[in-house]
């Protein structure tokens, strides 16, 4: 058997997911061993994580068991945290053990980029994961909670989210859709509850038409957050933020949503990154290692112009694809393909009815956008998990 | 108008409603100024608290809108809390206002009695209101929710309980039956998650056959609590609880179930009291005041054993009922009646379908004690809110 050649992919996130699914369907039987680690018995659906983070859905309908996307008989699952990569000795080294491989995919996910502002990992939360969104909406109800027993803290009725890129401004829409429900849940009076978006950058929404960003502004101001524009946060505290000019907004809530970096993991192993993402080949390879994957938001890969590709679920579910299918060529020594990102376009959800999108050359908004925003995520669902996936999980209609 | 009396009636709990509800119905018109004081515009249930404290109810369940008990045509209703009773001035300070009264009835409810031990006040939560409960449920799913961001401190996973009487015991039944579901919710082990119920005296639920309580902490334990019969709960920290000889419990959740005293209020209106509460006569009026009516947790009252009455709901009813036959009769000078308390019996639930009681002169346990509860539950609406509020409320079967 051991002459049938090792593929591990370290990660079931977008990329990683699509790189086994198309690897299931493209090897032949006896072809490759392929293994998919991650770290949990789930995959998670990142773009529809704003939701159960505010409580406007389930935790639930944002994640799929690994068991239901992959054919066990055909890839391996391992559920294990990944320590580190030896890539010299073509080792993964995990929390509970060790694997060999011939050929590696790595597309174990991002991390919060914080830019050094003092305080922001001790004392802000992340909209990342499963776990980070039941944390999220937990501490929310929370407050509260709390508020009613503590009726002159209104720090606890006041929501600070730093950054106004599709994170959170996907976060603030629903938030304000969740908070009337909880004003009535908890008999809190709507006025006393703030959710102030703080963006350091010039505008909310870069890379939005203008237009659109002015729309998406509008609309979230009506649902009552407050947008400060063009202000930096300079620390966070126990207490809150210190934004601008030494201004303080009192909070015991904030969510970090304004930058994502690579991985220390890549950054360990010895690539040549930046913030912790692999500037890789046109065939999505590490530089110097033929062998080596990396895909998603541990890649870096720059458009036409120059510029960087921002981390995007669509841009690394496409490398996964164009992943899959040049393992199987070397295997078969064939002809490696190169990656072209193609723009299936972006729409950014406003909360219950309302998005703002650019697809097909044109842009989009209100409740036509909205009902977009909601096909894609059936699509995606339907491209992981065909029918019955959308069945079970596309209850968000 | 100034010739019709003043009838002030502080609280609505289970005393100051059947009061106003009795004096609603007997009352001619113009025969009295009616006028129920309370902290919030709604009622609530108290002997239905430990649901939605656990999470298995929802809290509105356990409160009705004192708009939709009283008739507001015949009885003045002011949302206010009570700064302090001018008994010489014949004037109750609110918070926001002032009232004068001819006749007044004291039910304001007791406050927890935590016996001095140090640290109690600052960090447990108790089982008293709508309010504190909803920061019960938030607080004990949160601590799922933070466990898996931090899995080495299982101590967000242990919940101890002060007290094993009724509230004690009725609450780890619910928060028993609850874990699962939030192990499953959160992805948590079920064999990490510790239910303490930490109790001072011999025996759990005083007063019960010993029959009776051997089979409750059967089923309680078979559910996964652990008793700790005995043990005196020394200090409470924000780490947990020292018990006995110094152990120390690490717990981020601590309920104080132990204990019920009256209220300052009282001891500060300058009435002769005990803990809080008022030595009333066999009419229900404080001695030497003819006019004002203690009721509920603020009064204390002995059997013919010689010993007091526990706060109960069901005494404080029967107690309304009296107090408000007192006052009519007062009005129209006629003979006041003597309280007289009916043990209708008392049925402590375990959780879903479980519970232990003692009515109609025998015990009851399992499944019939459980519908026990639920009658006594469902009787109790009816008295307060006649079929509709049945029909409404009493979905928790």
């Amino acid at each position: 058997m051991s002459n049938i050649p090792k593929i591990v992919i370290l990660g079931a996130g977008y990329g990683g997911i699509l790189t086994a699914l198309r690897l299931q369907k493209e090897l032949n039987y006896n072809e490759a061993d392929v293994t998919l680690v991650n770290k949990h018995d789930y995959h998670y659906i990142t773009t529809h994580l704003h939701m159960p983070a505010a409580g406007t859905d389930k935790a639930e309908n944002a994640r799929v068991s690994i068991s239901k996307l992959i054919d066990e008989f055909k890839i391996d699952f391992v559920k294990s945290t990944v320590v580190q990569i030896r890539t010299q000795d073509k080792k993964v080294i995990l929390e509970d053990g060790t694997l060999s491989y011939d050929y590696l995919v790595i597309g174990v996910g991002g991390e919060p980029e914080t830019f050094g502002i003092p305080g922001m990992n001790e004392y802000a939360m992340n909209i990342r994961s499963i776990n980070s969104v039941r944390l999220i909406r937990e501490h929310i109800e929370y407050q509260f909670a709390r508020y009613k027993r503590e009726p002159h803290r209104t720090d606890y009725l006041t929501f600070v989210v730093g950054g106004a890129g599709f994170t959170g401004i996907e976060f603030v829409g629903e938030l304000a859709d969740r908070v009337p429900e909880l004003c009535k849940q908890f008999d809190v009076d709507r006025q006393l509850v703030k959710i102030i978006n703080v963006e350091a950058a010039p505008t909310a929404l870069p890379g939005f038409d203008p237009e659109l960003v002015e729309y998406a502004m509008q609309v979230l101001t009506k649902k009552g957050v407050t947008f400060r524009i063009g202000t930096a946060i300079k620390e966070c505290t126990p207490d809150g933020v210190i934004v601008g000019d030494g201004e303080e907004i009192r909070s015991a809530t904030v969510i970090w949503a304004a930058g994502v970096r690579g991985n220390r993991l890549v950054d360990e192993a010895g690539f040549e990154t930046m913030r912790g993402r692999v500037k890789v080949d046109e065939t999505l390879r590490a530089p110097g290692h033929d062998n080596i994957y990396v895909i998603g938001d541990n890649s870096l890969m720059f458009n036409p112009e120059g510029r960087p590709y921002p981390p995007t679920a669509q841009i690394a579910m496409q490398q996964g694809v164009t992943c899959a299918h040049n393992l199987v060529a070397s295997i078969r020594n064939q002809p490696l393909r190169k990656f072209e990102f193609k723009n299936k376009g972006t729409v950014a959800s406003l909360g219950k009815g309302e998005a703002i999108g650019l697809a097909f050359g044109k842009t989009y908004r209100g409740r036509t956008a909205a009902w977009l925003k909601k096909l894609i995520d059936l699509r995606y669902l339907f491209i992981i998990g065909g029918i019955p996936l959308v069945l079970r999980k596309g209850k968000f209609f």
